[in-house]
């Protein structure tokens, strides 16, 4: 009646394993790309697929507004509205009502907004949530929480995770079981171990089918992020599913999967893209960058994606400065297919006992190598 | 030791064939999607070609300021920069240059004028722009021409036409004949027939490999476009390639097929694409339009582009609406499908002898259905 998952291997805390859903399974750790306004930016679903992504996550946020939960209920769903048959994640709409500022207010009952479109006032409250989630077809449903601001005074940080916990119970409440369909708590607690270890104990007791860590990766550190993960693993159930949100970069990702974590979603991958920005195994470049405008080389002569297969780094540097759209394709794509092959590489380690050589491997590039040389 | 041109049905003035290039052949009448800076904006390689599209057109102005005829050249030349293994035609950069209006200057040696990326001051003259051609690897290349503008005095318009003969015997001077490479020369003379038959039988007198028909679609309305291909057509040889440049909509191209045009290009299908604009064989959709944002059919249900294969009309309504690159991507695909499905029609219509009976056939749609009745 909800999700499966199954470990398959072992290596430290770390687990390869495998989720099964009502759209396929998916192999952890898992990347899953962001779906925002359902649709991977500048990614066909056929594209993301052909990356290795067997999850993708969807924004509740904005498909609430536009174009709106029901209309794609009546057309059938999220899956079908966007062709992507695999698996489909979507978050609470918290993390992006919270950043709306002036433009919402929070009560016990839930979040009073307006709309960035059009000013239109909307409440989502645990049940309202559940619900959007439910037409949209999600695959795994995140229980509504308070994504905790950084830094903030640890009482205002205890009260918002008290009140995400009340939440995260009606939450649960609000959840229909299906089979293939599960629903996730979201750790909360600040940077606060105390407080994450509490978080995660009474989430336990509610009973989840998978549990998020939230309100990281928002300007805390990485030393800061994995300390916390640190804190909330043991008292997380060792046979369900365990998902970090908002990270992160490879080196993030790494780190993470060591101390256990299971799934992640980032715009890293495809935000970077849209800019220039790619993941390579020796680094990563500024295709903008003029040292690039006469390399036949391709980006990466190790990748499969189209982008190292079909172009030269002078060809991206081209349609980079000239703003095409196709930058943003072939770049995008090339991102998804580093993190997929950085995910496998991790689970292929795994399965070998050899993840503790992967810290320094070929796949962990150092960061921005160009912010360092520019040509 | 230039492009080949089989002719292999006619019907009426209308002819179907093969021109042959370095680059493979393509079937004719033959729509050529504009790749100006190195790619057909939104698409692929491999995506252009899925729309059936075997030649494209590459544009000298843009790429002679970016990247560089040279650049392009050390790096194997525009097919392999933009990994198009398909045939190119390269216009002259005169249309462009003309555009520039305040930035140029015309003399009997060329064109004087200032780069809109940075300023920097260049000149084109038929020698360079046929140069320019050879470094980009162009299979069809195009002699460097006056585009007069319309409206203007018959003098004036005289005057332009002889520019462009002498540009034209320059041009073909300066082309090096290669196997399977050939040079057009370009008919002006503005609205006035006898100028246009004049200018057609002086570039036959010089000799090109194919004769396109330059300076209309530019405001002078569909019957005189039509009226000049008539006082043009006969003047050229029948046995080489016709090329209309610039045009245009489904019904011009149906139109200008039975008056003997082999051979199109224009920007419609492409940038239509990128604002929403669809062709399908119930008219010219806008997707942004609110009749659209519930509807669960495809765009056109007897299309075989992606779009029409793995979407909603209310998917790509809200693409539209929210600026989605996909949305691009989607609709270029579509509307160069429509093209190339067109064009396929309108062969297979020679070929069998029933080119009459096309005019107003499933594949000509009416202008505009959603300007009268916007919803």
């Amino acid at each position: 009646m909800t999700i499966g998952f199954e470990i398959l291997a072992r290596d430290g805390a770390a687990r390869m394993g495998r989720l099964a859903t009502a759209h396929g399974s998916i192999e952890t750790p898992a990347f899953m790309p962001i779906g925002t306004a359902a649709t991977v930016k500048a990614m066909t679903p056929d594209g993301v697929a052909a990356t290795g992504a067997r999850i993708v996550l969807g924004n509740t946020y904005h498909l609430m507004l536009r174009p709106g939960a029901e209309r794609i209920a009546a057309l059938g769903g999220l899956h079908r509205f966007m062709n992507w048959p695999h698996a489909i994640l979507t978050d609470s709409g918290g993390f992006q009502v919270m950043s709306l500022a002036a433009l919402r207010k929070i009560s016990e009952e839930g979040v009073a907004f307006r709309s960035h479109l059009d000013g239109s006032a909307h409440l989502l409250t645990p049940e309202r949530s559940i619900e959007i989630q439910h037409l949209l077809g999600a695959d795994i449903t995140m229980a509504l929480d308070e994504c905790t601001p950084f830094p903030v005074e640890r009482d205002q940080v205890e009260a918002s995770m008290e009140l995400t916990l009340r939440w995260a119970e009606r939450s649960r409440a609000a959840f229909k079981p299906r089979p293939g369909h599960g629903i996730f708590g979201i750790v909360q607690g600040g940077v606060h171990p105390d407080l994450r270890e509490r978080s995660a104990a009474r989430l336990v007791e509610i009973g989840f089918d998978g549990y998020a860590i939230g309100g990281l990766a928002i300007g805390e550190g990485q030393a800061t992020t994995f300390a916390m993960v640190e804190a909330t693993v043991p008292a997380l159930p060792p046979d369900r599913p365990r998902y970090l949100m908002g990270v992160g970069k490879p080196a993030d990702l790494v780190g993470a999967v060591r101390q256990g974590i299971d799934m992640f979603d980032c715009v890293l991958p495809t935000r970077s893209g849209r800019t220039g920005q790619a993941f390579t195994r020796e680094g990563t470049l500024n295709l903008r960058n003029a040292r690039h405008a006469e390399d036949a080389a391709p980006l990466d002569p190790q990748c499969r994606c189209p982008a190292c297969t079909g172009f030269s780094r002078a060809y991206l540097h081209h349609l980079t400065k000239a703003g095409e759209i196709l930058a943003s394709m072939l770049l995008t794509a090339h991102n998804l297919t580093y993190y997929a092959d950085l995910m496998r590489g991790l689970r292929e380690a795994i399965a070998a006992g050899r993840l503790s050589e992967f810290a320094g491997a070929e796949l962990l590039p150092p960061p921005l190598l160009d912010e360092r040389k520019v040509g």
